[in-house]
């Protein structure tokens, strides 16, 4: 488990319990189904997604028959869609580890997927509420429009900066929002609070997703260069090309939309992203979300769950400043 | 609307509106998303589960807000497997249509799957309860277990008619069984009557699926020859073969396992199939289950519905005989 929650160790004990609820619901006769899955919840993920359910569930009146089982199917749901997402993007290595996809075959990765979908469902019915399935469906669909709309917007040139919130929006900032959300609403907090975790929760994912996104241009390392090589060979443009592309489109028409890109050519692209000022304006949206969450985190009552959360949003976005 | 229908004016009507709420619920600002779907709802299929529904809830207290969208959720489950069911064989057509895979991508096909269960669970999480969502998602997951046990055991010669079983009772049984269920359950149908509901939609699945297998092997036409070969090729072995593959393992060793069959091959195999029985094999299986079906049928309480799913099974079981 990542070292941050060495930090806070009620909060780490119950992700523990996340962790086994999630071991004792993939249970099942085909050994390899089951054992593929638990090397995956074993992959050392940040947890980040189920701590926020656990935070969240500390603004109502805690309850850990809801809120674990709640904890284990935001990260379940969070593992589906990554193995599909692995499918999609044909990734050999997830994690650090090799993939199910890459390990077992696509045809197999994409059952695995669907059957981390059921038991996330089948959890939901045995401990919680039908307003928690409805928030988790709506949240997936979401998320499962905003890839569809990456795929159809690959190697688009009109792509907007408003396109591409929406398309992160559904990517990362819901699954943040409603862990928050549903943590605080199925304990019964109070309205007012719930919703402010939930905006606290969007902005949040709002900010992350653009600096890691800055990360794969501002590094100067070979993984984030390959990084950036392989969202470009997608055709998955980013906040930072899309400013500097909007900025000087002549100077990107004749580099971008390959299906192959040599080092120099990827070094020529950041370059010209720095160059067209992509990054700066970058952060300062980033800053913005991250002004957003911070102000939303100084709202919520005094508690010390409020402090724990501070901490680890500056923790993932003040990672790079 | 398969003509059968016409028959049952009554559960036609339903159908109806069932096509029309699940048209509605796929309703989103992504019009290429929402007219794929529609098309897939529209493409015509025998819309045999949802009609299973509303006549096991004619056993109970027929309460059209809960059988309209329970019937919904089971042929957009079925949908939701055929997508992906497409994205694993590559097909090309499905109910004479080009698949969503064929025409837009796998990717495409892979969330538009998501999608679909994601939708499923919208409606179950606002108009069933619990009780119905646990049954659905549990049948899922036996639906994905199946799926994955067919893909672990292709090519295997180790396949026994066990084996056998208890994939076609994950692929197709399954659904049959809790759409008959369901639809009584949830309208507060006598738990008896339910669970005799239940065993006959079990034993319609297996009879229904073991006779569409011996199809692919019992017909002449050339349609009839691809479906075997095609099944050949991906090393799925169905019962007539491992009946007849039990009898003579040495006629069938050097032409199994193949990555292609030629005309020949295929002429061949199934020649050894019906010299080694195992098409009248298969067919005895067949009848064991077919008998407990109509004998399930027969012990339901007296009622118009009781002879429409006779007639129906009877439709579906003696097309060939």
């Amino acid at each position: 488990m990542d070292k941050i929650w060495n930090k806070y160790p009620e909060i780490k004990q119950e992700l523990v319990d996340v962790l086994n609820l999630m071991k004792s619901n993939v249970k099942c006769k085909d050994k390899k189904i089951e054992n593929s899955i638990i090397e995956l919840i074993e992959s050392g993920g940040k947890l980040l997604r189920p701590a926020f359910v656990l935070i969240g569930s500390k603004f109502g009146e805690y309850d850990r028959e809801k809120s674990i089982p709640t904890a284990a199917v935001i990260e379940m749901l969070h593992m589906a869609t990554l193995v599909h997402d692995d499918v999609i993007d044909d990734s050999k290595l997830r994690r650090g580890q090799e993939t199910i996809q890459s390990k077992y075959g696509k045809d197999y990765a994409v059952y695995i997927g669907d059957y981390l979908f059921c038991i996330c469902f089948k959890i939901l019915a045995t401990n919680a509420s039908l307003q928690a399935i409805k928030v988790d469906s709506r949240a997936m669909s979401k998320i499962c429009m905003g890839e569809v709309n990456q795929l159809n917007s690959r190697f688009s040139m009109n792509l907007s900066v408003k396109d591409y919130l929406s398309r992160i929006s559904g990517k990362t900032a819901e699954l943040f929002s409603i862990s928050l959300y549903l943590g605080a609403a199925e304990c019964n907090a109070n309205t007012k609070i719930s919703r402010e975790l939930r905006n606290i929760g969007h902005n949040l994912g709002m900010a992350f997703q653009i600096i890691d996104d800055i990360l794969d241009y501002e590094g100067n390392d070979e993984s984030i260069k390959k990084s950036a090589a392989n969202d470009l060979k997608q055709g998955i443009y980013t906040l930072p090309l899309i400013y500097a592309y909007k900025k000087d489109k002549n100077a990107f028409d004749n580099i971008l939309a390959k299906d192959f890109y040599t080092e120099e050519e990827v070094s020529k692209i950041i370059e010209l992203v720095k160059k067209n000022n992509g990054i700066e304006n970058a952060k300062e949206l980033a800053e913005k979300y991250m002004k957003k969450c911070f102000k939303g985190i100084d709202r919520l009552p005094e508690n010390e769950y409020k402090y724990i959360l501070r901490d680890i949003a500056e923790w993932l976005l003040l990672r790079t400043y």
